[in-house]
Formats: C-alpha cells, sequence, structure tokens
C-alpha cells in the first residue's frame, strides 16, 4: 500500500520528515507494509508542485537547499482549493491513501489557516497529520467530528513533546482510565531560559541560545509569553480531559526578565522556578493554566532540566504516572508525522487483516 | 461478547481482578463491547470450582475471605489438566472466547508451573493474561511463538510495573522505533528500603515495614537479593531488545544490611544509592544487569523515592524517554490484567469491524 502524501508547509519539519521517511523505509515496508510518495508540496512564500505518479523529493530538498521555490503550479489557487484540486485528480484506488502532511507555522489568534486545510483535507477524503498544535488547540472536537462522519483520521502526535507518545498513550495503552488532571513542562525554550538564568545568564542571553539552535519561534513572544504552552495546554486539555477550551483560555503566565531574580532566589532556597501547564476536571469544568510555579526540589518536574520535557497525569484508576522527554530536536518531530502515518496503515491493516470467521 | 474467563491462581491480585471488572463493568461494555464471567477457578491449596454458565464471583470472593476453599472439583487432575478439560467441555461458540488469567507467584528457578499453564492454555485455543512474570522472564520467545501457531495472545503487562504501560507503550506508541538500552528502578520494596535506611532506618525493620504493607514478597529473597528486579530485566530485554536470557543470565546484585552505610555516605556527598536494572545491546548480544549504583542527584532515577518506579528507555529515533509510576497497589496490578483484556478485545474488534471494502 502507498500513501500518497500532500505536504502543506516544506519548512525544516516537513523536509526532515522526507529524509526520515526515506531513512525508514525498508523497515516500515517490512514492518507495517506499507510506502510513501510525495505527490504535492504546498508553500506559503515558496511555490507549489504537483504530480500524480509522485514528486522526486530530493530534488525538491535540494531547490529548497539553493533557496529556489519548489514549483510554481496552481499559484491562482488557495490553499484549501490547491488540496480539493488534488483530491479530485487522484484516482481513489484502494490500494492509494490520500494524506495531508500539514506544518505550517502555529497562528496564535485562532489556529488559522491550518485549521482550514485541516478540515477541506478531511473533506476531501485525505487522512490528515499535522505537527501544528493549532488545530488541536483550537478545535479538537470539531476536525474530530468531522473525521469521523469523513471516515479518516486527524492524527497530531507532535502538537506536545515530538514523537514522545502522549495522544498515543491516553489513546492506545491506557484503555478504560480516566485522566483526571495532569501538569507539566511543555516548553522547551523557556525552561531552558530558567534553568540557564538560575546561574547567571540574562534573559536577553538565554533567549538568544535558544534561537541560534534553531529551538526559540520565530515569535518569541509564542514562547516566553507562554502561548506555545497554552496552546498544548488546550490541545491536551481538550482531547485527555474533554474541555473545550481555546489555548486563550488558559490561565497564562510568561517569562520576562525580572523573572531572573525569582529563579536565582528559588534555587537559593533549595527549589526550582519552572513555568508549569496543567489543567484538572473540576465541578465548573475544566480549568486550565500555564504559570510560574516555585517546586520543591524532588519533583520530578523540578528535576527537568534544559531541554527535558514531561507531563505527570493523574487518572483514577492507575494513580500517577509521567511521561519525560529527555532530548528533543527536527528528527523527533519528524518522528512523530511518521508515527501517526503508521498509525493510519495499522488501522487499515487491522481492517484488511480481518478473518471471515471471528 | 462475552470473555470465559478461568483463573489459575486466586489471590489477592486475582480477588482485586474480579472485583474492578465488576466495578468497571458498564464502562467496558459500553467503550470495549464485551463482558467479562469468571467460569473456573483454581488454586494450589484452596480447591477448585469450574461452572460453563458461570460463577458467582462474589460468593468465591466472599468464600476466600471467610477461608473457605472455592471447591472441590476435578482435584484428581493437574492444573493443565483441568485448563484443558474445561477447553474441551466449553462450546466454541464465535461470541465467547476462553482466556487464562495467569496469577500464581514467582518461582525464580525455572519459571514454573506458570510456563506450562500458558502453554497450556494457547495449545488449547485460549488467551493468557498473566501477572506472574516467570513465563515472559524465562520463555518469552517461546511462549510467544506458541501464541503466533495458535493464533491467540499472550499478555503480560503486569509483570512490570504493574499497570503503567511498558510493553504496551512500546509495541503499540513506539512504532519503527528501535529500543537500543534501558535502565530503571523496578522493585518497589528495595527502593523503599534504600530511602529508608539513608534516613537512617535499620534493614530489617525497613523490610519488615515492606512485609507490614503487603509489598514485599512473601520470600524476602525475591526483593532484597534482586530476583524480582532480575526477573523483571530479563522480560524487559527478552520482548524489548530481543535477548535470549533468564533470570540466572542476568548480573545480580541485591542489598543487606551493610548496604545501610553505603546510602548514607552516597547521601552525604549529595549522591543517591539505587539498585538500578539495566540492559543494553553490545556487539555480543544484550548485557543485563541488576546492581547498586551512586546516582547523581539530578539523575531522573535518583528522585524515585520510596514506591516510585520508572525505566529510561534509550532509543534510535526518539533519544531517551521515561516512563514513571507514582503509586503502586493492588488496584495497579489488577489494572495491568484488565488492560490485557481490553487489548485481545480490541484485536478482535478491529478484524470483526472490518469493511468489506478497503
Amino acid at each position: 500500500m502507498t500513501f500518497d502524501l500532500i505536504l502543506v508547509g516544506f519548512g525544516h519539519v516537513a523536509q526532515r520528515f522526507v529524509t526520515l521517511l526515506e531513512e525508514q523505509r525498508a523497515r516500515i515496508s517490512g514492518a507495517y507494509g506499507f510506502d510513501g510518495r510525495v505527490i504535492a508540496v504546498c508553500t506559503q512564500r515558496h511555490g507549489r508542485v504537483f504530480s500524480e505518479p509522485g514528486l522526486d523529493a530530493s530534488a525538491l530538498l535540494e531547490r529548497r537547499r539553493r533557496g529556489a521555490s519548489v514549483g510554481a503550479e496552481c499559484l491562482d489557487l488557495s490553499t484549501v482549493d490547491f488540496i480539493r484540486d488534488i483530491a479530485r485528480r487522484v484516482p481513489s484506488a484502494p490500494e492509494s491513501r490520500l494524506v495531508v502532511v500539514e506544518t505550517t507555522t502555529l497562528d496564535i489568534a485562532r489556529g488559522q489557516p491550518a485549521i482550514d486545510h485541516v478540515r477541506a483535507a478531511l473533506e476531501c477524503g485525505a487522512h490528515v497529520v499535522t505537527a501544528n498544535k493549532g488545530p488541536a488547540a483550537f478545535a479538537y472536537h470539531a476536525l474530530a467530528a468531522a473525521a469521523a462522519v469523513a471516515g479518516r483520521q486527524f492524527l497530531f502526535e507532535g502538537a506536545v513533546m515530538d514523537g514522545i507518545p502522549i495522544f498515543n498513550l491516553a489513546r492506545e495503552t491506557l484503555p478504560a482510565v480516566e485522566i483526571v488532571a495532569f501538569r507539566g513542562i511543555v516548553n522547551t525554550t523557556t525552561n531552558y531560559m530558567l534553568t540557564a538564568m538560575e546561574e547567571g545568564q540574562p534573559f536577553d542571553a538565554a533567549l538568544a541560545d535558544m534561537k541560534a539552535a534553531g529551538i526559540a519561534e520565530a515569535d518569541a513572544s509564542l514562547d516566553v509569553d507562554g502561548w506555545d504552552a497554552a496552546a498544548k495546554t488546550a490541545a491536551l486539555a481538550s482531547v485527555l480531559l474533554g474541555a473545550r477550551i481555546t489555548p486563550h483560555e488558559v490561565v497564562r503566565e510568561g517569562i520576562s526578565a525580572s523573572t531572573a531574580a525569582r529563579t536565582v532566589a528559588a534555587r537559593a532556597a533549595g527549589r526550582r522556578l519552572k513555568l508549569v501547564a496543567s489543567a484538572a476536571r473540576g465541578e465548573r469544568g475544566v480549568g486550565a493554566r500555564v504559570g510560574l510555579q516555585e517546586l520543591a526540589a524532588d519533583d520530578l518536574l523540578a528535576g527537568l532540566e534544559g531541554q527535558q520535557n514531561g507531563i505527570i497525569f493523574q487518572t483514577d484508576l492507575l494513580g500517577e504516572l509521567a511521561i519525560v522527554q529527555r532530548g528533543s530536536g527536527l528528527t523527533q518531530t519528524a518522528y512523530a508525522l511518521l508515527s501517526d502515518l503508521i498509525s493510519i496503515a495499522r488501522q487499515g491493516r487491522a481492517h484488511k487483516s480481518a478473518p471471515t470467521t471471528a
């Protein structure tokens, strides 16, 4: 079985996804029985290209490396219409499956245009995998419903903690368990900066480090003002706790130059200042917040240094469990997309391998 | 769909499994479309009972609470023959599924007779779920092969860290990821004792605490000599790293009264003495060990106090990730069996709900 992939967005994450797919081709084909070919790439400022039999992905990567556009097809169409147009032109053979790989950047105002991309893709009969937090953070319930109606999948493992299983963990490995609350550290830039400021580095220098490492968002406010963490919190609360909130309903606090003194004071008192994302079911629905908290040194979250992320889940049957990411990077984010693609393939195989008698 | 359950072993874990199944009946039926009824109970010293239409589970629990035997049927048969006999007598209707719930205690010499129970059950066409570490620790590859031949499942989530997903995590949420090594704290009794000894409690008193709490094994050597941790290490290494070892090939160290001074010295030096289970792929196969290690204070494992357990997995694509259990108890172990039962039901449903066209 071959997935026909439409890449909407072709930045670092999408490019790494393409090379990762190539590197893992043999393993994936052997273990999960599928292959993937890129049939279209759609960017905001670097052109568009579509080829029904498949594109030469390495040539596209090479073009982007040289700063050239990927192509100049259908530039008159909106992205949504481009997706629709491709869906019409691709024959819907049972062996072929259309998947939109959405990696546009987060828009914290409304989660657009990513939400429109996801909805259009589902309506056209495509599955969607995305590393963009926006769709799950702003419109999880509507998009999940659209996916159910279409009989397609809408997956976004990469929205929180890269490829570390969070949504898959809850969906696949905690059956009959109710998650009632969570608290975690989910933004790498601010966590690194808090550690650096504890050690005496100024705010600006710490932020510059994260920009140089390619980890901070281009718009620094998304990180330091807590928006990225709020988007992740909204996505987690929506999916895991059934909340109906957007990032704007998450009570939010960020970090600033004046936070430095607080980090040093906390450390001197044997504690750690951390930007904690949390949500809990309460009598009046789900409350969610991102805020600075002074944690006891033996708190699991206090020990997450620099680029480590982690979430502690409080559950009804299993007590508390935590999952921790101890390294992050482009490969991990690209892997999240790949793992979503494998989830789609597995679902398809489970159906296909059905015995005629139970 | 109704699972017909044969309980082999009817101690605390099996009894809690029965009440948990009862408590969660509505949720499980709604979400996973199955019910479970106990049709047989087989104990070593408290009798046996079988009823094809199903037993009154609460009456059985009450009998055990009073110290009475569960029944006196087929006492002339071996457990293996009892399982075979039941399998013959239960009509193999498509709506009914036979599952052996194995909860006998760990035998560290050879993993018997649990391995024979598992093998017999699979050969009779029953699925097996077990909280006993023995079968996976001593015979994982052989039993997995037997399950594949029989077209049945052999699941043992409860063998390590109770119901916290470890085997499910690797199988369901880390597709195409290779685990190359792990290190963790997997024995609660020794971890609690090390923390207690750091704080000045003598070895014997700390062990007595764990016995009083019902956490230490009846045979204290299984805990303090590292056998329980070695069995878990062998199971993890066999399943996750493809090792072909038994607990006896795990390089093993335990704790004793003389360990107390080392815990205090480590703590004084700002470090923590922990009993660490680890395994790694090397050029000459998989090496596995359980041993005391002085860990830096900022090591994630150093922060696991008292009854917390945790494992750090080293992977090829995702770097390191860790999963931590922050509370343990009978419910968590019983939940492991329930989650295995749900895994079997899901597998069945995936087959059943197959569309006729892809």
